[in-house]
């Protein structure tokens, strides 16, 4: 395998950099290549702006356009070019970061942003009476692989099924199919450590146990099986669910795994 | 009413800054008033690091409890101490962004990163067999009103009930409930407009008009009724909404609105 681990914690010492680094560790170990995007080691910019476009900024900024533009004469800046220049080069992608306010840290939300432009992970492909561009399913991305690793200070009981917080795989769904699947990454189920605000230093062997075990069945872990969207589900171009295809009761995000 | 809106795009001319600057037009005219925190024009700081904490950052650092240790002692950086100060002081804080790759701009999920720091937004209150801290319907930030104004590129199909986006109540539910109603702002409806890749400029009359209707009726607003967290609503610790007291067929996030 070829993995991207995108890093998102400010502390070296913290239990977001031991995953990281037990991932790098195991990952090699196992012959595999490994490359990290540690996002606040390379003061990564956060926020989009003109200077991300070179002379494709036009005035007004339009922010989809230009950044199409950019990408297609290559006058993105070279930080941006080189994420992408690894997408592209890596098999499997892995997020690793800490559940900031129910989502990713501002960094890395930044991350995407600027890497995820038009051309490159959406505005992909033909629109036509039975294709609405090359997104969820296909595009840029299709046939990779990612995975979020995200740790949650709260117990699990408040992100189950009736958890005030909302479901965990509902929190993740702007993420893991909006963000990954849409560009065409295959998404498989996150690894989440719960209750990471008191955790303590004599839990992390079984941590690291059970992250190892994930990382080394990567290969033969299946996706979540979201549906792709130019394969018949959906009506086109109103992209709504075609009635009876969803299983009795299922509703909200649940609607778009098979 | 004193409004403070938090305004996140980088570009003047967009629709985004003409629907930020209708609000502080109508709102003034009405004799409210309005301060506004564009967040571009400040260079916002994203990401969240030891020098936002002052000399209460610790190393190894630990985002919680540092800046929980930094507000109390008043050494959180200047920007971040501005914010908390202008929350404080507004009765209503709107937020202008455009729904990037499902969520916010990068630079306004910093904004909430940082100025919303433990013991300010969350860490408040005390736990006890019948109280979980001050939050989701207490808090620092009770007694006000918030309200997402949000652009998103494409049409409402499909961010509806079965649209392939997933529902936009749903997408907008980790900010609204988990970000906004966290600490203690009770969430009016948002106002959404879709479509905005394909809008020209003669339809922003129709845009201009519905949006200062909902201006000048945010006082009579029935805000989302999301559960209160400490009123009976849920078991404790767990936090695990009580058997029964869905309505029927309700799953997911749909589950803690009333």
């Amino acid at each position: 395998m070829k993995t991207l681990i995108i890093y998102a914690h400010p502390e070296p010492k913290s239990l977001n950099a031991s995953l990281k680094n037990l991932a790098v560790a195991t990952l090699e170990s196992a012959g595999h290549d490994v490359l990290v995007s540690d996002l606040y080691a390379m003061n990564w910019k956060a926020a989009v702006d003109a200077a991300d476009f070179g002379p494709a900024a036009s005035s007004p900024l339009q922010v989809p356009r230009d950044s199409g533009r950019a990408f297609d004469s290559g006058t993105l800046t070279p930080d941006v070019r080189a994420e992408q220049q690894k997408l592209l080069w890596a098999d499997t992608i892995i997020f690793q970061f800490p559940l900031w306010w129910y989502s990713m840290p501002a960094i890395l939300k930044g991350w995407v942003d600027r890497v995820f432009t038009y051309h490159f992970a959406y505005g992909v492909g033909e629109h036509s009476a039975t294709k609405y561009g090359e997104r969820f399913g296909e595009g840029t991305l299709a046939g990779r692989r990612a995975m979020l690793s995200v740790t949650a200070g709260g117990p699990e009981s408040h992100y189950s099924e009736r958890g005030i917080n909302g479901p965990i795989d509902d929190l993740l769904f702007p993420i893991q199919h909006g963000i990954l699947y849409y560009p065409g990454l295959e998404v498989l189920p996150p690894f989440v450590l719960y209750g990471t605000d008191r955790m303590t230093d004599e839990e992390f062997p079984d941590v690291a146990k059970a992250w190892t075990h994930r990382l080394l069945t990567l290969d033969s872990t299946a996706p979540i099986a979201f549906r792709r969207q130019n394969f018949g589900d959906y009506e086109i171009p109103s992209l709504q669910l075609k009635d009876g295809l969803e299983p009795t009761g299922r509703t909200g995000f649940g609607l778009h795994v098979r």
